[in-house]
């Protein structure tokens, strides 16, 4: 099946607002409702969205070959679980729909809503979730801030996409406030732990791509295969709250510093549309295992952007940073994930882990761009952060740009509000 | 809502063989399946099932007030999500209908179906699964072998429930075959990994509890209210390649390790039918923070043997432990997940961690009953183990006793299969 959507030259009969993150090009997925109706699958394009039950009923996807029901779910995962082909060749259509001078116009009325009137829901019901920890940048990072007389990486680190298993219940959607966790801390001139809220409140900046197949207990995907087993991806942000995770992480891992809330953008952008923006992978050394062994143009040139935004007050951009930056790539991490036989379902999330660039401006946590605190965020309004303040809104932002077409992400917004 | 059905006195029209673990005290819940029927929800009693869809359709549960369809499912889930007030309900009715002298006893061939004809999978749909670290002796087997000149417990393990989020997808029903798991491993003499067969695979004996409620996110449970959203409990085997483990687990805690295969026992026996063997709880000291202190019995007198049975050949037991040895209890462990906000799901699994005692032949893994391969296990046929071979089955085994009722689990069992 080929990948028809992407070309450039195509223009669509709807009004798309330059700079857009969603032109005819894009065409992401997710789950919307309008007023008290039940949620469904729709596409994004400009500031419309396309509501695919309706087209369906109206007999445009009648060629598709594909049961009619799966865009009425509240989820995408039943639309997912029909397997790439259709995935793909129901974005083909799509896309043949909004170009200009299909006959989908003629039932705009009664097929497209505006934005401003829909509310956005979780796109995928989560299996599993795995956060990865492949930006060489982040885990050098950390290893000086907190390992500042050993070497950086852990010896383990170039060999493996390092990952852990996280809570799927805490993933919401752009939109959802989160409140500060409370939780045990210990300070370090203390003896014993105390009980409260979290004072060391910050996000990772981090890409989540969603698998769309289901594979057996004691199978393994092959690293040349695994993107086929991609349907798309959506900005992440990993909350973590810092003196939680600080007590509890050794020896088994973050727990209750990163599972009071998750925050992923609404709108699944397919691994398809992301096709033109693919670059090639960091070369990597040691060379890694056989099974990690892959040619060809894995990463993929998103740029990144993150905001904090004070209630009432004005916002201040403290990262710019890029998903080109990954020293593993998606499809080594879903290959290490099952070479142990370790099964997938439809739906799974696989965040990338933070998201560093090799300067101060690139960073993708607090932790970072602060250094623990020593070097204060400057905010517009006088104040300074070192961390994440209640109030505080912290928006992500994402997209591609080449030869004047932009496919983006949208954003993923989540207010801090105070602890319960 | 009083728990009748757990009075020692109650007799069956359905004959129990002695020693059985199934008595009419205990009635677990299951999914179940008759040659190419679809599953539904099952009650074990004796060496039969009863068949909560055939019951409830010939008018016997017309008095529950609950929607009958949550017994014609593939899993628990629905069922278990009609609340406390009606899984307790439902059980009282189920000990009703089976005493002496109830009617249904003329229905006995339509509703009952001998354990030879069925097939058992998974009881519940896991959402989320944490595999906690609770027991002491354990946590300080674990230290001495892995840090013998460290203090063998960890500053934060008498103050934190420890836990980690594991891989709700590799959750599979007693019965199943596990592959051994391919993956990295590193030698200590090796300056770098190499990847194959794990050669040092090894099962963690542990009990787990299903949560039958759905918090939102921000939500806590308080620690005196935890038990109340417990349906339920299995036996656990947390299979681990000690191997693969170790190279990975630094810094963000076990996964391939862990995630190719755990295997957990068929009936979930309710938290209700194991009431009146309930203990107090170890002394805790240092005392524990406010937000995990609670009083009464709240260890389980869960009698435990682990056997491994060579294939063609004479079993051995290989561990006696038992659950009431857990430092940390359930409730406590309920409190600690939520106490930042995490929400909870219907099926959610929540391990307890290996299970060890204070003697060599209580310990709950491999690791510790041969203390890292240095004491071999000597089987009857001449052969010894120091970790699991290829073509073993594990046997885990779990029951009550008091008052001449014995209230048991069954039995979780997996044959390891070669590699792929």
């Amino acid at each position: 099946m080929k990948i028809a959507a992407n070309n450039p030259e195509l223009k669509s009969w709807v009004e798309v607002p330059p700079q857009s993150d969603f032109p005819i090009q894009n065409l992401p997925f997710g789950i919307f409702s309008v007023s008290q109706n039940n949620p469904s699958v729709g596409v994004r394009i400009g500031d419309m969205v396309l509501d695919l039950a309706k087209v369906s009923s109206l007999g445009y996807f009648d060629d598709l070959n594909i049961d009619a029901s799966v865009f009425s779910q509240s989820t995408l995962n039943p639309f997912i679980a029909t397997g790439q082909k259709f995935w793909r060749s129901t974005r083909n259509k799509v896309s043949e729909l909004l170009q200009t001078g299909s006959s989908l116009e003629k039932d705009a009325d009664k097929v497209l809503v505006a934005i401003a009137e829909i509310t956005m829901h979780m796109p995928v019901q989560v299996g599993d979730y795995t956060d990865f920890y492949s930006s060489i940048e982040h885990a050098t990072n950390l290893g000086k801030l907190f390992r500042p007389n050993g070497d950086a990486l852990l010896p383990n680190w170039r060999h493996i996409p390092v990952g852990y298993h996280g809570r799927a219940s805490s993933i919401v959607v752009s939109g959802t406030d989160i409140h500060r966790p409370k939780g045990q801390v210990k300070a370090d001139d203390k003896e014993t732990p105390s009980f409260g809220a979290s004072r060391l409140l910050d996000f990772e900046l981090e890409v989540a791509f969603i698998t769309g197949t289901k594979t057996n207990l004691g199978e393994s995907i092959p690293v040349e295969e695994a993107e086929n087993h991609i349907f798309g991806l959506t900005l992440f942000n990993d909350l973590s709250a810092r003196d939680i995770q600080k007590w509890e992480y050794v020896p088994l891992g973050p727990f209750l510093g990163k599972n009071f809330g998750s925050v992923i953008s609404a709108w699944v952008v397919t691994l398809d549309a992301l096709e033109p923006y693919r670059l090639a992978s960091p070369e990597q050394n040691p060379q890694v295992l056989p099974y990690l062994q892959i040619g060809g143009e894995r990463n993929i040139d998103i740029n990144l952007e993150v905001i904090i935004q004070p209630e009432n007050g004005v916002g201040k951009t403290i990262s710019n940073s890029n998903f080109k930056y990954m020293y593993w790539n998606m499809a080594q991490q879903l290959a290490h994930q099952t070479v142990n036989g370790c099964n997938i379902n439809v739906g799974d999330m696989y965040a990338s882990g933070t998201i560093s660039g090799k300067t101060p401006g690139s960073y993708g946590s607090m932790l970072e761009i602060t250094w623990r605190g020593t070097k204060p965020v400057q905010m517009p309004d006088g104040t300074e952060r070192k961390f994440i303040q209640d109030d505080d809104t912290l928006i992500m932002k994402g997209y591609c740009e080449k030869n004047g077409i932009r496919i983006g992400f949208g954003e993923v917004s989540t207010k801090i509000l105070p602890s319960i």
